[in-house]
């Protein structure tokens, strides 16, 4: 009780927090994989990638911004509400990236920053990172990496892989409540801030910095997001990462096969790549908003939608973070049941017989 | 288990969560006591603030930005980050604002926009803030305030005293979790944000309405804060904001007649409006800053401390929110004894004879 009476004045500077805090940002750099700082932001994954396009860019500045789907288009309209000249390197939703392209963006615009997706949440399609970043690298331009939900989930190597600023969210594959965002920023990045002449003060990464190197943050953070961070970043590196990314592939898989065994159609990739989201397209004449309602009403399962024309067709089942084989094997169940409820020609247990024969050949974690 | 399936994708979109956060929205209206769209942030009070200053005010321009302590200071250090022209209302630390000064200093400097701080967290000062915000009205001026320490704790009028924006978080007098901030923005400055060129996206307030429009947030709330949000509003309107605020002021009272029955000396006001902390001095002699470690490592009681020279002499005890006078007793006398073992001539006791004597004119709540 009496450490409420910490809590009208400076409770997240007591000595208690930092001990917390400190620790937190020790396991976001090895779930990073990286020596750079990790920036801890009070937001979602949305504000930490602000954090990025104001401290390194400045108006009217050129930036490449990588699109497949609904985030990376999110990030070009951040740019050019900050002033900036986006140079859109824009693919149809569901497509991947590539590095050729990349390329060439960056050499004709001049542009000394590129702004890359690497999960897609909106189409299941996560992209082949390294060689994007190496293209960045090659073109002397700063490289900046949504991995809001990839971070944990598939691998994704910061240092190594030569990736400047790579920004995530704790409620995704860190398995912890919404409410914090980070962002890896590397030694060019911070050089590149120094100069970089957008307003900022919120998300200013010196101000953070500066409260980080005495084991604090510059404002109120959320305290018991921040312990919650530390055990369940401690659980992810006590398995150790090869373990998730291995475990998240293996969901990948099971999710496909049910689907597949259902005989619905693939909207994400077919491979082991999709390890973070399957979508999936209704059959011909079943609606996919009346099924997730049936799903959220009858089943108490929450699945994402889809959007503009395949509003009515996709619906897209999350296997990161806490998931479970079980988890997803009674959401395929369920899909079974709610689609014969609506007039399917489907039989119920397929799905889950070939989700776990697809799963079995990897151990589940725990 | 099965909604954690949601995890990865759209959770914060159900339907179950539009419930709660269209119940969150009613009870801050009411306890910010407008009609008025109040805008929740995924941020501290901080990035609320910021939402002010960037929805209503354009490069260059002129605000009158009023001081009286350290955030009064921060506001104006935002302000110029964004490219402002600040004209600066600077009182000494611990000093209230007078309305006649800021009648001029929106006179002389023309400037359409004022800062206030109703509660200032460094000196315990709360101002009258009614007056100050007839003189933003009287000559034009849109008012911001300040107000993450005193709404729920002491009387604040948003629509009455025509306050056109007013910014508070979650973990103050709301007694929830840190983690989410709120804005309540009046009809003109809605308007003036139109015109409003400083660049947004995370903060920009029209897509936050256009999202609150559809019972959602633009980018992914902490849903479990709003839970507790709701909540603990629930239980603020029950008992109602006047035993809240009469309870502050209790508190208050009892902190103070403990302070000066221990023989220190108060930094904070002597007087009623000091109902969201106390400030006091330590004997001569006695560090505060030991003083702080020893309540913390021996009473697991933790005090907010001082700021420039005052801070080997000044510590604060705040009473908003969920502390009760037994944890104000609680603390009163572990100062007490911690004062005596630092060889301060002190008798434990004295404090809380006193705080709880100054407390009993008022019944506790519940």
């Amino acid at each position: 009780m009496l450490r409420r009476l910490a809590e009208p004045v400076l409770h997240h500077r007591s000595p208690d927090f930092a001990e917390v805090f400190v620790l937190a940002q020790e396991r976001l750099r090895r779930v990073f994989r990286t020596e750079n700082e990790v920036l801890v932001f009070t937001s979602s994954g949305t504000g930490a990638f602000e954090s990025a396009i104001v401290n390194l860019l400045s108006p009217g500045e050129r930036v490449v911004a990588v699109s497949q789907g609904e985030f990376g288009e999110r990030w070009q309209a951040m740019a050019r509400a900050f002033a900036c000249e986006v140079v859109p390197l824009a693919y149809p939703w569901g497509e991947a990236p590539r590095p050729q392209h990349l390329r060439d963006a960056l050499a004709e615009s001049g542009a000394q920053t590129a702004i890359v997706v690497h999960s897609e949440t909106s189409t299941g399609v996560v992209c082949d990172l390294e060689p994007l970043l190496a293209v960045c690298r090659e073109a002397g331009a700063l490289s900046v990496v949504d991995a809001v939900s990839s971070l944990g989930a598939v691998p994704l190597e910061t240092d190594v892989w030569g990736a400047d600023v790579v920004v995530t969210g704790s409620q995704k594959a860190l398995m912890t409540p919404p409410g914090l965002a980070f962002a890896a920023v590397s030694d060019h990045a911070w050089e590149r801030s120094e100069s970089a002449t957008l307003p900022r003060f919120y998300f200013d990464w010196a101000r953070h910095r500066r409260a980080q190197s005495k084991r604090s943050t510059p404002f109120t953070p959320p305290t018991s997001t921040v312990v919650a961070l530390v055990e369940a970043l401690g659980i992810v590196l006590e398995d150790g990462l090869e373990a998730a990314f291995a475990r998240h592939r293996a969901l990948g898989r099971a999710c496909r096969a049910g689907i597949k065994a259902i005989g619905l159609e693939l909207y994400s990739p077919d491979d082991d790549s999709a390890a973070v989201l399957t979508g999936a397209l209704t059959p011909e004449g079943v609606d996919a908003i009346e099924l997730r309602l049936a799903l959220r009403d009858r089943h108490g399962i929450t699945v994402a939608g889809g959007h503009g024309e395949l509003v009515s067709r996709l619906f897209r089942i999350g296997h990161i973070g806490h998931v479970t084989i079980d988890d997803l094997a009674e959401a395929l169940t369920a899909v079974e049941v709610e689609l014969r409820e609506a007039g399917a020609v489907v039989e119920v247990g397929h799905a889950v017989a070939a989700a776990f024969e697809a799963f079995g050949s990897v151990a589940p974690a725990g």
